[in-house]
This record gives C-alpha cells, sequence and structure tokens, in this order.
C-alpha cells in the first residue's frame, strides 16, 4: 500500500530520478512569472498575500511562544514590520523530537510523497514568496521569482530526488539463507529501518533565503527528521512563508505540524544553544565562513553541511569572441550586484594583455573594455534597476565605499549610486572595478562580499593557472571560469579543477553566465574546497542523514 | 572501451551489487579453508609462505626508507620476528599524491575492476593470510581463516560495490539543452569528472587487522585515493601481505604502486603528524574511544570514520527455549575470548527472574546456569583452544585479574587460564562472569574489553529495556540483543533499538550469534551511536570520499 501522495507524484519523481541520473536539462517549476502557466491572477493574488503579511503578526501556531519580533530591514527602503513569533528553543526541539517517530513510520515513500506536495503548494504560493524574497534581499523581481522560488523549489525537488533514491536502495527486509553444507541452511529474517538522524537546524542566509535554504530542508526532511528553520534576521518573511506552508501540508496529512518550525532566536546565544543541542543531529548553513567554521569548530553533536565565502576567479587568456565575452562578464558581475556566492571576484588577466578576434588588447584595455561593457550592460535605467537590485547589507555598502576609494586598488572603474524610482528608499550601486598586481595579495586574496572585482595583473597565463588554482584550494570558490583559444590552456585550467576541486566554466559567451548554476543539472559547490563541504545535490547530501537499524531473528 | 579487469569481473561485481541491493545472504570468497576450493596445496604453501616471512626484512619497494623496525608479540607466545620499513611519512605522502592523477584517469569502472582483482589475489593468499591474523592477534584458526580472510574479503568487496554503485550514478557528460520559447535553445555541453578526495589513511587495530581494515582500504581507494595503511603495532604482518598484493596489482596494471603503502610509524609522533597533514582527506580508525576521539578532535582537514568502543548489551526477559539460549550466549561470550567488538558485555536480568520453556528461573540461577553452560561449551580442550585462541593484549590479561578479584562485581564464575598443548607460551584465559546490581553502574557502564560479561539485576523487564537503551545512547553498542516471549517486550526493544540506532537481534538460538555480521547483509554498526559514526557498508561510508568537478561550455 503505497501512501497517496506519493502516488500523486510519482510521475514528477521519476523525472527527477531520471534527471539526476543523466544531469541534463530538467525543470518541475517553470522559472517564468507567466500567467499561463501560473494563472491569470496569481499574480495580483500573490502580491495581496504579500501585502497581507506587512505589519502584521505572523502566526505559525507554535509552541513555546515567548515575545515577538521582527524588523527586517529592507534593501529597497521599504518598511515590512512583521512580527513573528519567538519560541523557546527547547519546546522547539521538544516538539520536533515528538513528531519524529511518526514522520519515521510513514517511510521512505510517504515522506518522499509528502516532501514534494510541499514542494508543489510552496510553488503555488511563488508570487507571494518572490515578493517576500525581493523586499527582504534586494534582489530584482525577475531573480526573485526565479531564484527565490521556482529554482529553489527544483533545488528543494533535486534534494528529495536524491534522497528517495538513497533510501530506496535500503530494502524494508529480507529472508537471509545461509547454507551449511549438509545440514539444514541458517535462515532468519531481517528487517532494516530507516531511522532519521535527529532534529536539523537550517541557518538561512540574507540574499538566498529560500535557494540556500530548500536543499537541506527537503534533505533532511525527506531522510526522516524534523526542521528547525533558524532564518536570518533580514530575512525572516520567504523561510516563514515557506515554514507556514510545510506545517499547512503536514497538518492535511495527519501529521504533527511541529516537524517543521521556524525559530527567530531571541539573540545569537540562543542560536549557538541551538545548534549545539544535544537533540540536533544536523545543521547545514549559509554564510560567512566566521560563524561557518565556529558551527563546524562548537556542533560536534552533528553533521553540519556548510557554505561559507570564497574567492571565485575567472582566467582570461584569449578569445574569439571579445565582445561577447565582455557582455557576459559585465552581466555576471552586475547581476544582484555581484551579491551572489557564485560571482567572480578575480579576473587574472596576463600583464602582456591578450589576444582577440579583435586583436591584441593589453590589460588596461581590457581593465577599460570591461568598464564599458557594464556601463552598456546597465545603460538603461530601467534594466539596471532590474538587473542590479539593491545592496542587502550596509556591510556590502561600506566595502563598496573602500573600493571606491582606492584603497584596494586601482579604480578603473567606479561604483556609483543608482536612484530606484519605484523605491526611493533603495540603496543601488553599479559594480566597483579594481586593478592590482598579483603580488599585491592582501588587497584581493579574500571574500570582498559585493559588487567588487578585482582585475589581477599577472606575469602571464600560466601564472594565472596556477593562482587561479591557489586561491582556491586556499580560500575556496564555488565557480572558476577560463576565456581561452588554447586547448593547451583549457586543459591547464581543467586539471587546476580537478586539483582545487571547483566547477569549470568554459569560454561563456552567451546566456549562460558562471554564477548560475542550474538544478538537476549543475553541482553548486563541490564539497571540495574551503568555500563549502557538500554541494548541492549529490549523495552524500543525503547519504549520511538517516542511518539504518536492522533487527533479525531466526525463521 | 571498458577496462579490462572490469570486463573479467563484471559478474563478481553484479552478483555483489544486487547483494547489497537485497541484502540477503552472498558471498564472494569460500570460508571454509576446503582443499576443494581452495586447491590441494593452498593450505600447505599458505603455511610455508607465512612461514617464510618469519625472521626476515619484508620488502616493499616504498619510498623514505629510514630503518627497519617490528617485534610483534604474539598471543601464542611465538616468535615473529618480522622486521618492516620504516618509511618518511612525507615521502609516503608525496609518492600517494603522484600516483592519484593516474589512478583517477582509470575512471570508476577501471578502479573497480583493479580492486576486484585485489581482493580476488587476496583471496589466493587467503592461508598466508590466515596464520598472519591468528599469530598477531590470537585469534583461533578457523576464525582467523574467515575474519582474517574470507570474510574480511567479503567487506573489502561490499566496499567496492557501493563505491562503484555510488560513482556509477555521476554521468560522465551530458548535453544540457534548455528552452528558450521562440529563441534558440541553450546548449552546453558538461563533463563530471570523479576526483578522489586526497591521500587516505587506514588505522588498523590488533584484533581484527584486516576484517576491519578492508572496508575503509577498499572504499577509499575504489573512489579514486592512495591510501597509507598503518598497522596496529602488534598486527603489523597480515596488513603488510595485504599491502604487498595490492601494491604487486597495481604494477601488473600499469599504475604506481605507491597509490598503496604501508606506514610502520618510528614513533606515536609520527602517527599524529601523519593523520593530522593537510594532504591527508579521510582517516579511518578502528580502536579505543580515546586515540579516536583524538582523531575526531584533531584531523579537521579529513573525514574520520570512526569505529570506537561500546558496551554491548543483551536484555533477557523469557524464553521458551533456555537451553539454546544459554548454549548461544555462552559461545558467543566465548568466542576470540570476547574480544570482539561486538560481543555482549552486559546481560541484564531481572531481580525477580525470567520465564522459561523450563519453568521459572531466578536471577542466580540464570547466572549459574550460563556459567555451566560456557563451562560445558569448553569442556572439550580442543574445542576451548579453538574456540577461545589467545588473549591479544596484556591490558585484557590485568582486566581480567581485576575481574577475578571481585573488585568489579560478584564472580559468579571466575575465568581461569589454560594450557596449548601447540603453543606453550600462549595465554589462554577462560570467559569471567560478574554479577551486579543496576545501581552499580561505575562498574559496567564503561567498555571492559575482553572475556569479562557482567550479569545485571535489573528492577523488571521495563527497567531492563529503558537501561539497554540508555547505555546504548550513552556509551554506544554495535549490538544489542533480546531474549523474550513477549511481543510486547520484543517491540519495546525493537523502538529501543531505532532510538538507540544500534542492530537488534532477537531470540537467538541456533548457529548465528550476536557478536557476527554478515558481509552484505548485516550492517556493521549503524553510525548512529557513540560505538561507530560510520556503517559497514552503506552509501554514507563512500558517497563523500570522492568529489565530481565538472565542466561546461557552449557547443
Amino acid at each position: 500500500m503505497t501512501h497517496p501522495l506519493f502516488d500523486k507524484h510519482r510521475a514528477k519523481l521519476q523525472a527527477a530520478l531520471d534527471a539526476i541520473g543523466s544531469r541534463a536539462y530538467w525543470s518541475a517549476y517553470a522559472e517564468t512569472p507567466n500567467p499561463k502557466i501560473y494563472g491569470e491572477t496569481a499574480a495580483s493574488a500573490g502580491k495581496a498575500a504579500y501585502d497581507a503579511h506587512l505589519g502584521q503578526r505572523f502566526a505559525l501556531q507554535q509552541p513555546g511562544v515567548q515575545a515577538w519580533a521582527g524588523g527586517e530591514r529592507s534593501p529597497y527602503g521599504v518598511t515590512l514590520d512583521v512580527q513573528y513569533p519567538v519560541c523557546d528553543p527547547q519546546a522547539l526541539i521538544d516538539a520536533a523530537q515528538a513528531s519524529m517517530p511518526a514522520w519515521q513510520a510513514v517511510g521512505a515513500q510517504g515522506r518522499t510523497g509528502i516532501c514534494v506536495e510541499m514542494l508543489d503548494r510552496l510553488n503555488q504560493h511563488s508570487f507571494e514568496i518572490a515578493h517576500a524574497v525581493m523586499m527582504t534581499t534586494g534582489q530584482g523581481w525577475m531573480m526573485a521569482f526565479q531564484a527565490g522560488a521556482a529554482h529553489a523549489q527544483d533545488r528543494g525537488l533535486e534534494a528529495v530526488a536524491y534522497a528517495y533514491r538513497e533510501q530506496s536502495f535500503v530494502p524494508a527486509e529480507c529472508v537471509w539463507e545461509k547454507p551449511q553444507g549438509k545440514n539444514p541452511a541458517l535462515r532468519m529474517q531481517k528487517h532494516f529501518e530507516i531511522v532519521g538522524r535527529g532534529v536539523a537546524v537550517v541557518v538561512g542566509c540574507s540574499t538566498f533565503p529560500t535557494w540556500n535554504t530548500y536543499p537541506g530542508l527537503f534533505a533532511a526532511l525527506a531522510t526522516g527528521n524534523a526542521v528547525i528553520v533558524k532564518p536570518h534576521e533580514q530575512a525572516i518573511l520567504p523561510a516563514a512563508i515557506s515554514v507556514k506552508i510545510l506545517r499547512d501540508v503536514l497538518s492535511e496529512a495527519g501529521l504533527n505540524p511541529d516537524l517543521v518550525s521556524l525559530c527567530v532566536p531571541a539573540n545569537q546565544q540562543t542560536t549557538q544553544a541551538l545548534v549545539t543541542h544535544s537533540a540536533v543531529k544536523s545543521v547545514d548553513f549559509t554564510g560567512g565562513s566566521a560563524f561557518g567554521n565556529w558551527l563546524i569548530e562548537h556542533c560536534r553533536q552533528a553533521q553540519v553541511y556548510a557554505e561559507l565565502a570564497g574567492v571565485n576567479t575567472v582566467v582570461v587568456d584569449s578569445t574569439d569572441a571579445y565582445q561577447a565575452m565582455l557582455r557576459n562578464v559585465a552581466f555576471s558581475l552586475s547581476l544582484y550586484s555581484g551579491q551572489m556566492c557564485t560571482t567572480s571576484q578575480l579576473l587574472l588577466v596576463p600583464a602582456d594583455g591578450i589576444a582577440t578576434d579583435e586583436g591584441h588588447k593589453s590589460y588596461q584595455q581590457v581593465c577599460a573594455d570591461l568598464g564599458a561593457a557594464i556601463d552598456s550592460a546597465l545603460a538603461k535605467p530601467e534594466v539596471a534597476l532590474a538587473v542590479l537590485g539593491a545592496i542587502q547589507s550596509p556591510a556590502t555598502v561600506a566595502r563598496i565605499a573602500l573600493a571606491n576609494s582606492g584603497a584596494l586598488g586601482t579604480v578603473v572603474h567606479a561604483s556609483h549610486a543608482l536612484q530606484n524610482p519605484d523605491f526611493p528608499g533603495a540603496t543601488v550601486h553599479t559594480p566597483a572595478l579594481l586593478a592590482c598586481d598579483a603580488d599585491a595579495e592582501a588587497l584581493y586574496m579574500e571574500e570582498r562580499f559585493g559588487p567588487i572585482t578585482f582585475i589581477v595583473k599577472v606575469a602571464d597565463t600560466a601564472a594565472a593557472v596556477a593562482l587561479a588554482e591557489r586561491v582556491v584550494r586556499t580560500h575556496g570558490a564555488l565557480t572558476l571560469g577560463v576565456y581561452s583559444t588554447q586547448s593547451t590552456v583549457v586543459d591547464a585550467m581543467t586539471r587546476a579543477s580537478w586539483n582545487a576541486k571547483v566547477a569549470l566554466s568554459i569560454n561563456l559567451t552567451g546566456g549562460v553566465f558562471v554564477n548560475q548554476s542550474s538544478a538537476f543539472s549543475d553541482f553548486h559547490g563541490t564539497g571540495g574546497n574551503p568555500a563549502a563541504n557538500a554541494s548541492y545535490c549529490d549523495s552524500a547530501f543525503v547519504a549520511n542523514r538517516f542511518r539504518v537499524v536492522q533487527r533479525r531473528y531466526h525463521i
């Protein structure tokens, strides 16, 4: 007897399983906010649903409510004024633990079906969630809809598919019959029970509060664990809406909704006590290296899946499509003002310049041309505002000012502020390009999060390849790029990418950008360099979130 | 073009894959030293090969030889006097790293084929290895042949099968084609390269130098890593023979034999420097909790797969086969003098006694009957010596003396020494049974490795179930047992086994013993309680030993 929600979503699951098998293109959830797909009223209804949260208490019916808190600061300068329940973490943990035996009893198929139902339901709330993502993170609308809704849902489904595949390998039972020569065989009945490790905590980030939260959330949930979502204090609303939807689905399925809860902690000490609680057996984290490494150091009772800071790098050796290369790089640096963990921070360019289809270009010319390409990409104000979004954090604004001051290198293209007529209070800044020599490592050899890119002058391409590998091995990276017409250079970069364990994008000149990764096809992070100890999504991301407990007896 | 050794071993691999899919009975390597299987001359040739090592330098052609060392102390009192090369660990690491790119290039299929070839070759050396295991560990001959040779090879193959399955899910390449409405689709070629995490170190133990070493060794090797085997100082020879065989296979396959090497460290500081070396990315360990937890604490650069101490427990509630129960428990306590990480240390018996098919038995009667059952099992001297083997460690001898003194509880059945006519210097001791009350936790609530079992008097069965769960959650266990005719008790123990994440054996009265786990069927350890953070063998044991590095470009 299969679970009705497993039956309902069997075709979608199978398509997802096929996709993770081939890693070819597939998507479950439409990335365009098309009324023909989402319904004619979806956009207005979603906006209204988002608006209805503003100025209100966000009710979740969670146990242990001690207070209400909120006060997210929108990069668009608008006021959200949503209040969230501050719950006693011990009450959340107690409720989570109490809910787990029934979740275990549902079995892998039932959990899978319920998780896909949750994702479908999240998809139905895509407009509402996209507005919440846009307003809390500063993403432009289209990115908020894509990355915040559809792509995040795809990443969640990807984790569910991996979790299902691994769990499906565990037989529920078997008869073990060992021959004993002329004597009767030894016969035993064995049962194999999948048991979640324990309560999971998923710590969200300020820039991608759903995209970086759903993989860990659904990986933990699908493998039999309760999940407590601890959002970033500036991006609570997307998490709260998501948690509410998941709790609704659980209730409708006859399960305890406290299997998934939202933890808005009273203070940082509460967060630290939560993640180091003996009942917490996994922590998923996206964010800065300081807290990430604190988690790895202190959460010894838990598996920690961490995506941390990195220094993404592109080696520019030569190109047969100079303008297309410039356009591609310029767009990738501009997108969400470089506030993606995958945005390139370093462009390594040989001191003697590069060969192109437009002839030789000096180092200085490349710098100038990239600056012009950024200006060109952002020439239309409405396009610029849509692409750039707004700056999420005052710390990033401060870093931009530091970059503009020349303290981090020669300013070859200054960042400047833009006004957004729709959101007069929005904090909008264009990318800054800085030039420096390769030996000025103190300037560029650490993450400078935001729209700040260093065009590093290296001795030659060989030095660039070596430096790129060293940067990634030492400081980590989620992305590595190369532009070259020489197969020897591409081969050398390929070897460097293996040595440093980082995904490599080669000669991107079209509609794919180094900072974009596509669910079901691109692995996001390898888990093999300091930028991340796990990958979205592979077997290792799910296989250690559950354990198999067997029992056996003679028959 | 597949690798010839993959083709050669395809059928065996498929059978292993089927076995891990069903977890039903299967074995690749015959556990009986039968001349019809192993050849008429295998026994004598294997003994001669073992003898030929004695008093000699064990040549391995490894780099960086600084000295020769050895001096294993045989529990059988014989002199081995084998000398092993002491190599500079940095030289071993350098050679290991140098050998990895070619190993990566062989690909998952090629690595799998070569690993199975290695296991077949180990199997051909089963008699030689069994003698080495017997003489270094004190195991009896039959156990040495089974656990030291055939079963260890099966566990190695099991790891290879899991590693192959996970790697086979990673497509080598794909075409990614994303529709763009009326515009041409975005098309990219993507490649996915499996890259080992880095140099693996496998730290062996003194009692099962092959059985507990092969899973990590082959899991790491099959997933693309070089492996340095660091054997226990008292059980080097089985590891040295194994490493030599693997190096021979590598050389024959045209690969650098330094992919697998033996590290006999000059001192403990050398070991610590080795396992914390930045190039070492995984450490497999079996042994005491002190060093195991030191590894987990200090090897932050590596994945640590650790099997540590535990307190294995059996709850005795009732039985409909009293004599068979006593025989089964007595044999399991006697086997290899209780020097198995799976041997029960605690028998929890209600103060009011138990119901049996022979009527009610008081707590005292159970104690006495179990002592008598041990005496009966060991009544024939030749059987006793074969079952008990010899005591591996002077520390265990000291613990036996402590148990006999009454300091650990009331002695209900004292251990006594036996003489072995074949090995006059052998250290042989029968099991000790101690009685204590449940509240005397200081006596029994820690691992007392060796033939020392506590029959703990508990208030009632419910208290026994609760205590068993608490013991395992707190101190860890690889095995849990229950004897009961009541389904409510078995159900309660089943829930306890889920809560504590430990394998449960129910009413074992025949030819299967709680301390035995069968490769391809029984998971050895769950990885979910303090006795082990990993399991032989599941996906989690292999999936994080390699990473996937992708590259992509427009087509």
